[in-house]
């Protein structure tokens, strides 16, 4: 299915979503997180069609997500593997991995992130790196870049609730 | 376009993927985050078509992510908000937001997370909750959780690279 391109909007999300915001493109990823790297491992990982699969793992590679490396020269073979960029997706499959697990776990958590030396499952959570401050209204906004446009800009006027505020919301 | 449904997976990331895992789910989740609600408003935003918008704010409604309100009995009119279950979905565009940013933003960011003090950049990272430590290997892994198949319990015994490793790498 043809659509239309994200990456001409200014937006980082959409941005993103550009290059991964496809059905298959995430469960790629997570399984090249668990060390798939072949074709017919990946096809027997998710069940997906060749045809889609070639579509996938190539739009992943022309994104520099995944890189494509020869590991068999007759016949010849090629494995994908994570690029720098693929490898720093991983906080956004982290995040969804916490969010299924609080959302659509019914029974339990199937996989989760634990504590190595406890056992206990973390509570994944983002903050700054330089403050270690949770990602909270009103200590955090969200606003406009450096390279903002007119759209955005007045977008961003209008408020934002990505940041949740904080439970007593006092200002910092 | 039909394709095999991954609510069936164990996986919270394909669960999750399930309900949003679509080119415009996520990028209507990010305007309702900044205020937007109905649907002549998602439509000059987003620049998608009718039908589209139509199902996939019924989609998010039937999973619990937004709400549908009538704000107008002649002619009857419906708005859309973020339910508890669809603003607990920030970490995740904030985490996107973040990797765009980092990636695809060659001029610069155009919306980015500042501390509403200094108007610094924040650096969104992952922490867990109780410890306030980066979610980083060998300090975290991700392992099987109580709800955990056969085969997933396989696939995590490989081990994963989800979280990155310390750049120390020393065991705790």
């Amino acid at each position: 299915m043809r659509r239309k391109s994200f990456a001409g909007m200014p937006c980082p999300i959409a941005r993103g979503l550009e290059r991964v915001g496809e059905w298959w493109s995430m469960l790629i990823l997570r399984d090249t997180f668990s060390g798939i790297t072949r074709f017919d491992d990946f096809q027997t990982s998710l069940g997906i069609a060749p045809a889609m699969l070639t579509r996938r793992l190539s739009a992943l590679v022309e994104s520099g997500l995944l890189e494509r490396r020869r590991y068999s020269e007759r016949p010849p073979r090629d494995e994908y593997v994570l690029t720098a960029r693929g490898a720093d997706f991983a906080p956004v499959l982290i995040a969804l991995l916490a969010w299924g697990n609080r959302h659509f776990a019914p029974e339990g958590a199937t996989s989760q992130i634990v504590d190595s030396r406890t056992g206990q499952p973390a509570d994944p959570v983002l903050v700054d790196r330089a403050s270690g401050r949770l990602l909270q209204a009103p200590d955090y906004r969200l606003a406009a870049g450096p390279a903002a446009t007119a759209s955005t800009q007045r977008r961003l006027a209008r408020g934002s609730r990505l940041l949740a505020a904080r439970p007593d919301g006092a200002v910092p």
